[in-house]
C-alpha cells in the first residue's frame, strides 16, 4: 500500500505507530535550499504529543535527516526524515485484534492484510504519522515564495470559537469524552493561474490530501456549503481595474488561483480515541463487550491538526508550484 | 497541463468546448469486459444539453469507440472515446479575452497559457468535456460488481429539496440568475477494507474527484460539517455482531470501507454563467462595463452534475478495485 | 493495460491495426508552440508502408488533430492525434487464433486477454501504433531547443552498410524472407548534465524507450559491447580544458549529458512476418501444418524504425528537458 | 531529483556514498510476506566491498528494516531499508570539486546542482545505492514464485571466459587499471504472457533498469546485436506442440514472456576509478593536471555487478506480477 503525495515533490510517508520510527521520503525536492532546523524543530513542537489539549505520550520528535542535505543545503537527491519511536506503550493494546476499537480502523487492517498489520496505536494509520508529514511540510516553507502566506488557525471547537471552545474541550476531556472540531486555512498570496486544470486544480488536490489527515470528515471551499443557498448573482464575482477581485471572492475558479484569498475549512470528528467505557463487540467472547481505553488520546483534533493543516498545504502548493513552473523542480 | 483521473484505470480527458470534439482516454481498462452500449448512450443522455433544467445547446453526444474494443468485448488495451462537437457557437464569446466572465476561469486560462488557449466556451475547462467522464464512468457501471451501489440524487435547489427547490431554480431562470445546489451521493455494498491508507484513502481520492467538477465547492464525507458539533460518545459507532456497524454509521474509516453506506455531499455554487447584465472589468475600455452574456447555460448545477457524480465515483471505485486486486487488472 | 511513455511530456498510444484508427494523445505540451504541419506530413511521409524497402499496405497516414491546439498553436492542453485505418486486409488473417505465427505475439495477446483481443495484424502490438509515436515526436521538433540535434541513419542491413547492405535487403525480399539490421542514433548538442539519477537517466529512459520500438533486440550506449573488451586507462575520458570532452567520449556519464555526442545503436532481428512457407503448430488440427502469410510485410526493419528512432528520442529528450527545468512545463 | 523503479512495487533510492546512511523504501510490497533474514544477509554479502575483486572499503552492510515488518512479516505499509555508512574516507576526495575525475559524474552534479550536492564518493550517484537495490531485491525473492528463476553470471572480463578473465583482471588491478566486462542473465520460468504492450514490456522495463546500474553500457536481449546479422527464417521460431519454443527461442515477444529462456546480456565499462596517474583539466590551475586517485575502487565491474543484476530483475518482474494479477498486490 501506498502513502504518497504529490508528483513532482512527492512526500511518501513509512513507520508504525509502535514500530521502530516513522517519517517521511522527499523526492524532487530542488537543490540547493537552505535549511532552517530552528523552524523545523518549532514545527514539530506544534505537533507533539504531550501538552495542553494533547495525548500525553512524551515523544521528542526528532528529526533524523539521513540523505540529501549536504552543508546545510539540499542537494537536490531524496531526503529521508527520520524521526524514531520513543514512548509507545504497546501493552495498552492488548485487547486488539479480538476488540476492535469503535471509530478506529482496527478491524479494517487487521482484515485487509489478513493479520500481517502491526495494529498497535492505529500502526501505519496512526495520527503519529503526520509528524513526518510536518516535518516535510516545514522543509516546504523556505521552497515557495515569501508572498505565498499559508495560515490554519482554530476554526471552531465543539461548534464554538475562542474561549467558550476551549471550555467544551476541556470538559470533554473531564468527562473522559472527545469533541468535534474545525480547522481555518487561509492561503494568501498566490500568483493568478497556479493550479492546473481539472484533476490537478489546486482544490482537488488540497481536498485529497486535506482529507488524509486522520479525522477530517468535510472539506468546504470559498463560501463551502453557503454557495449551495445563494444565486448566481450573488455569487459571481466580477473583476475590477488591473483584473483583481473584491475581498470575499473565491480565491480559485477552476482550479488555479484567482488572486483573492483562498479561503478553506476542515472539519474534524471528534477523536474516536475516547475513555469512556464503550460496549462493542468482542471477537473472542462473541459478545458486545465493555472496552475502556487506556491509550493517550487528545480530546479534539484541531490544536494538533493545524500545523498539519499548514504542512500538507505546503506540500501541495510546493508541488503545484513546481508542475507550473514557479519555482525550480 | 494534465487531465488525468486514476492509477490502475486511468482517464485523461481532451478536448475544447468549441473545438473539434471532446472526449476520455482510458487507460488499464480489463480485458473481456462486454459493453453495455444502450446503457452509454442512456447516460449520456442523463447529462446531455439541451431540456429541463439544463443550456439549451444541442448535441447528440454520441460516443466513437476508436479503440480499445473488438467484438463488443474490451481487449485490455486504451479505450478512446471519441465525441464530436456539434452545436458549437463560437460567436457568442466575442467579448474574450478582453471581458472576462465573472466567476468563469477565462481570465486564469488566457493568463497562464499567455493568450495560447482556446477561451471559446471555456475550452478545455468547460462542463462539456464532463461528457468524456460520463461515458468513461459508464463503461465501469458492468466492471465493478453489482452489489456495490453508486446512487446520486438531487439534495437540494438552493437549500431547498423537492418541489420547493425546482420552483426556485425555475424562477432563477426566468430572471435570468442561477441557483446554488447540493448532490447527495450513496455508495452501498463496498467490501469491507476497499481503499488504501492515507492519500489513496476512498475520502482523499473521491474527495479529488468530485472536487474536480466544475462548480463544486465543499465535499462532505458521513455526518460531514455536523461531525464538528459532536462529541466522540455520540459519534463512534461500536461494532456488532459480524463486526458490521449500525445504520448512519460512517462509511470508511482510515480512507477504507467499514461496511455500513458511505454518504457523501457534494455543494455546487450557482453557475456563474447568467444572462442578466453584469458590470464586470473590459481590458479594452479599462473600465468596468457591462457584460451581457449569450452563451446558453444551466440556472442549477445539481441535475446535469448528478450522473457526472456518478461516474466520477464508478471511476474512483474502479481504480481502487483493481487497486486492492478486488477486480482483475 | 498501458502503453504510456514519459513522465512531464507522456505520450499515451492507441489503437489496433485493424480497428478504426490508431494515435496519441500527448499530455503535458506545453502552450503557445506553434506547429509545423508540414514537417509534420513529412515525418509521416517517412515511416509510411506503401514504397521501397517497405510493406504494401497503403495508407494515407493523415493525422488529425482533435484538441490541444487552436488557431496553428499548442493550447497547453491535451492533444490528441488521430489516424485512421483505412487499408487494412483483414481477411489475410483467418488462420488466427488457431496457427499464431512464428516470431510474433499473436499467441501470447490471445492468452493474456482470454481470447479477447482484436488479434488482426497484431492488434496493438503492430508497428502500425508507431505512426502515433511519430506524429507525437515531430511535435517536439521546435519544443526542444534547434541545437539539439538528433539523428538517426540505417547502420546496417544484414551486418552489411550502404549498397552492400541494400543488396542483402532485396534478395532477402526476393526469396520472402527478411534480414536483420541496426539503426545508429547520435544525439549532439544536450546541455550538460541534462538527465537524472539512476533509473531516469539519459540512457536507462532511451533503453526503455527503443527497446519498445518493435524488433528492437540490442541498445548499445557509447562504446556499447566493446567497452567489455577495453582497459580504464583506454575508456577514460579526460576533461580538456572548459571541461569540455575529447570527441569519441562518452555522450553520458551517471545518466546525464557530458557534453560529448551521445551514440547509440540499436539492433533489430529480421521482421518476423515473412512469406515464405513455415512450419508451425496448428490448434485446429493439433500439428505441425505449414503457414503462408500473406500480410504485407517489410523486408528489414531499418529504413522504417529510423524515424520511429528519432521520434522516441525526441519524445525522450523533451520529457527530460521540462522534467530538468531545461524548457517550460 | 527522483531514484524510482517501478509502479506497483515502486523502490526508491535515497543516500550519499559519503553521507549518514544510504538504503531503499519499498512501496506496495503485498503484506504477509515471511521475510527471510539470512538470505538478505547472504545477498548483501555477494555485493559488499572488502574483498577479492572488489574495493577495499569496508562497510558492514547491515540493513535495518524501519517500517513495514512487523513480527518477521510484511505488514503491506511502506519498507523502508536503512543501511549507515561506516567506513567512508571523505578525505580522500578532496581533489573534488577543482579537478573532477575522468569517467566519472563528479563534474556533471556539481554543475546540474550548481555546487550544493554532495560529491564525495560519487555522492548519491555512487554504486554504494547500489546496497539499497540489493537489498530491495533480496525482499522479492520470496515474492515471486519459486519457478521464476533468476540467474546471473560473469559472463566475461575483459572479453575472456573463466580463468583467462579472471587473469586479466588481477593484471589490471596489478596495473592500477580496471577491465570491461559482461553480465550474462537467464530468466526461465515466467508464465507465458507476462509482460505489458509497448513501453512496459519485459525488455523496455529491464532495459531501463538494467542500464540504471552504474557503468552499464549495452544490453542484449535474445540473440541480441547478432539477431542483426540473420534472416528471419533463420531466426523465427515455430510454436511447437502445446504452444512451446524450441531451445534457443526469445524468450519474450512483444514485450511479453513466451515461455521459453529470456537470456540477457549486459555489458560494462572498465571502472572509472584507477588509480593510475591520469592527466585531466584543473579548474583551480586551469591546467591539465596529474590526479591521482587514493580511493578504493573495483578493477572490474561484473562481479559486484552480478548480485545487482538479479536484484533489479527480481524487483522489475515483482512489479509486472502485481501489475498482471499474477501475484496479489
Amino acid at each position: 500500500m501506498e502513502m504518497k503525495l504529490g508528483e513532482n515533490i512527492t512526500v511518501t510517508l513509512f513507520g508504525e505507530s509502535h514500530g521502530p520510527a516513522v517519517g517521511a521520503l522527499i523526492d524532487g525536492f530542488p537543490a540547493g535550499e537552505i535549511l532552517d532546523l530552528d523552524k523545523l524543530m518549532e514545527d514539530m513542537a506544534m505537533r507533539k504529543p504531550g501538552s495542553g489539549l494533547a495525548s500525553r505520550r512524551k515523544e521528542s520528535d526528532k528529526v533524523e535527516i539521513m540523505s540529501g542535505v549536504y552543508e546545510g543545503k539540499t542537494t537536490g537527491m531524496p531526503i529521508l526524515l527520520l524521526i524514531k519511536n520513543e514512548d509507545a506503550k504497546s501493552k495498552d493494546y492488548s485487547f486488539l485484534p479480538n476488540q476492535p476499537r469503535p471509530g478506529h480502523v482496527d478491524h479494517l487492517i487487521d482484515l485487509k492484510t489478513e493479520g500481517a498489520a502491526d495494529l498497535r496505536g492505529g500502526g501505519s494509520f496512526s495520527a503519529r504519522l503526520t509528524a513526518g508529514l510536518v516535518a516535510a511540510g516545514s522543509l516546504c516553507r523556505d521552497l515557495i515564495p515569501k508572498e505565498w502566506v499559508v495560515e490554519a488557525t482554530i476554526g471552531a471547537l465543539g461548534g464554538k470559537e475562542g474561549d467558550e471552545g476551549v471550555a467544551l474541550a476541556e470538559e470533554a476531556r473531564k468527562n473522559r469524552d472527545s469533541l468535534g472540531s474545525r480547522v481555518d486555512l487561509v492561503i494568501k498570496g498566490l500568483p493568478v493561474g497556479l493550479g492546473e486544470p481539472w484533476f490537478d486544480g489546486i482544490e482537488p488536490v488540497l481536498a485529497r490530501a486535506l482529507m488524509a489527515i486522520p479525522a477530517a470528515r468535510a472539506v468546504e471551499f470559498g463560501r463551502g456549503v453557503k454557495a449551495g443557498l445563494m444565486r448566481g448573482s450573488q455569487h459571481n464575482d466580477s473583476w475590477q481595474k488591473d483584473m483583481t477581485l473584491p475581498e470575499g471572492s473565491d480565491g480559485a475558479l477552476g482550479g488555479m488561483a484567482s488572486g483573492a484569498d483562498l479561503n478553506v475549512k476542515i472539519t474534524f470528528k471528534p477523536p474516536s480515541g475516547i475513555s469512556l467505557p464503550q460496549k462493542t463487540f468482542n471477537r473472542s467472547t462473541n459478545m458486545m463487550d465493555e472496552l475502556v481505553i487506556k491509550g493517550r488520546h487528545d480530546p479534539v483534533i484541531a490544536p494538533r491538526a493545524r500545523p498539519v493543516v499548514e504542512a500538507v498545504t505546503r506540500l501541495v502548493l510546493a508541488d503545484l508550484a513546481v508542475k507550473g513552473g514557479y519555482i525550480d523542480g
